[in-house]
């Protein structure tokens, strides 16, 4: 293979603060085109993570961070900082708006906002300058995350291992390398890594467009599947180990992560297969008690009535088409974070790991 | 709603059995063209099964016994009815190729077969004749075996019931009328269903393309979701009942059903949602043990790699597609037959129930 074996970078920030802009992968055009968009304001920005241009939790905290930047310079010329950073503020409630389940999303809108509240004595320049510095320091650290994720999850793979996955939890969710392909990336550079099963992951199948374009191009045997497969896969004895990202995680270690996780954790239990989740810090959700509490993300009836213009479903029916489901802490066998393992997660053991990431606890 | 409320027959013979031909709705087409497809050689028979023109367990079993007829009248013009029934046992050899899993299509076959072997010394129009009757009467059983799981399967549906279903076990899976739909459709009937959950059943979207358009026809509020998504609509609640069909059922009560069963009843059992598998007699196989005995039909790549034309996964990738899964008897509630009901089925109870239906086992 002649390409490169990591994925290009899922964005990148071209330009100085008053003029540049967020240039991303637009990926519903992958696998078939690789095709970077511009965004140079808020909505477009918005309008990326809405449509899933731009997803994965992380990578939904890191283009909202980049959004906030863009806004920013919206404010009154001749206002100063004050100015920027209202106008940050109002870029981040409406960047808010986008998507209601992933908590990167408002952790890293939360950590503008924080930074905006101590910068509006100071220059229009400067205050713009701190506020991409920042957005890029979320993203770096996202990278950084990521790697500290894969080290510490490939711990937990055999050698010769079979993995299932769902979804995309890879480079393209992230900043870079990925959450659950991240462990995947890892234990496949220690040689670790023999057949990776890739649930196709409708409606938006980003197992089969996304997981499978990233792990191909890391020359990594990559097998797509009907989601609803993955039960044969499991009975029969096929992997060793089911390895996910999260969208959320609640104080008591449930998760929420894309619809049809919930079911590959119950099948994973049935037939004794470890169900490992892998995220960074910033997807725990300590106000969430449980996931009851959290918010699930329900999207229109047109991603099941019809994929690629092709009607799959007659005009006129109904859908239930919930974004994502939540699966109890119960039967989450570990939760990988950048540092390290939370086994047989429960709220004590999450409260601990954050607090030991210095994440308060109110 | 002007249209009528049952679906178009599944299939239709038209003419003499010297010259007439099979009509299929081709099923391929639906739901945005209802075609009806003419079958006059036992290629076009062989195709129409292998490509899913024509599917479900028990429309399988009628659309080869009407192939048969159609190979049949190939015998030699001059070799009377033994000539016939050569032709006719080839195009059975030939059409037991078509598809592994589903048993109704080598019990409609034998069936043919067993009715040649006392024809062979008979004229060619009395033998052709009389394999157009076998065949007609194969067909015209299956629907009165619908009706009857249907009324059978309906005493089980409590009032305003909400019910969830996989693929397409309809009318359209059948002569008519249906299994799993012929439950719902009985209990329709009695006004007791309020909404029907359709899984969309990927790779080739059955429950969405198929089980919509009947259910919207029949005037039954039907609402199609992602297969992933079905644990999230019993973990919540949603539905009283899960029903579907079966394309062969182990002398043990395994059943093998589309892929995507098996997880189904797992999270039913999970969340004490009852699963019942409606079948008739035929679907039955007192020669298969259990599960690990039915051949499990491997399909190819490209039905998960693209959809409608549109490539889903990159170039290269691997698959895995088998078309059902093994559903064991313990996870199911009963199985419902024309004959009535097979609660908690093993070896024993439906060793009694196909003995009580006449079905002799070695």
């Amino acid at each position: 293979m002649s390409e490169s074996k990591t994925p290009p970078p899922t964005m990148r920030w071209i330009g100085d603060p008053e003029t540049g802009s967020l240039e991303l992968i637009d990926q519903t055009r992958l696998p078939t085109e690789t095709v970077m968009r511009r965004c140079d304001d808020v909505e477009s920005v918005w309008e990326a993570i809405k449509m899933l241009r731009v997803r994965g939790a992380p990578a939904i905290g890191c283009a909202a961070a980049y959004g906030v930047v863009i806004g920013a310079r919206g404010g009154a010329k001749d206002g100063g900082g004050a100015a920027v950073v209202d106008a940050a503020d109002a870029a981040a409630d409406h960047l808010a708006t986008s998507r209601p389940t992933a908590v990167n999303l408002f952790w890293a809108l939360e950590r503008m906002r924080k930074l905006g509240a101590t910068l509006r004595d100071g220059d229009r320049g400067a205050t713009l300058q701190r506020l991409l510095g920042e957005a890029s320091a979320i993203e770096a650290e996202d990278a950084a995350t990521c790697r500290a994720i894969g080290a510490a999850g490939a711990a937990l793979v055999p050698e010769g291992a079979s993995i299932l996955t769902h979804c995309n939890a890879g480079g393209l969710a992230t900043a870079a390398y990925g959450t659950a392909l991240g462990v995947i990336y890892a234990a496949h550079e220690e040689g670790k890594v023999e057949r990776v099963f890739a649930d196709e992951t409708r409606p938006l199948l980003q197992g089969a467009r996304l997981t499978a374009w990233e792990l191909q191009r890391a020359g990594i045997d990559v097998s797509v599947l009907p989601d609803a497969a993955a039960a044969t896969v499991l009975r029969r004895g096929m992997v060793d180990l089911v390895v996910v990202g999260a969208d959320r995680i609640a104080r008591n270690g449930d998760v929420a992560n894309k619809i049809g996780t919930y079911p590959l954790a119950v099948l994973a239990r049935e037939h004794g297969v470890p169900f490992y989740v892998a995220a960074p810090i910033s997807t725990f959700d300590p106000d969430c008690p449980n996931g009851d509490a959290i918010p699930i993300e329900e999207r229109a009836a047109d991603e099941v009535h019809a994929f690629g213009g092709v009607r799959t479903a007659p005009e006129g029916v109904g859908s239930f088409n919930p974004a994502f489901d939540v699966t109890p802490a119960r039967l989450v066998t570990a939760i990988v974070t950048q540092h390290g393992l939370i086994r047989d997660p429960d709220e004590a053991k999450v409260t601990a790991h954050l607090a030991a990431a210095g994440v308060a606890i109110d």
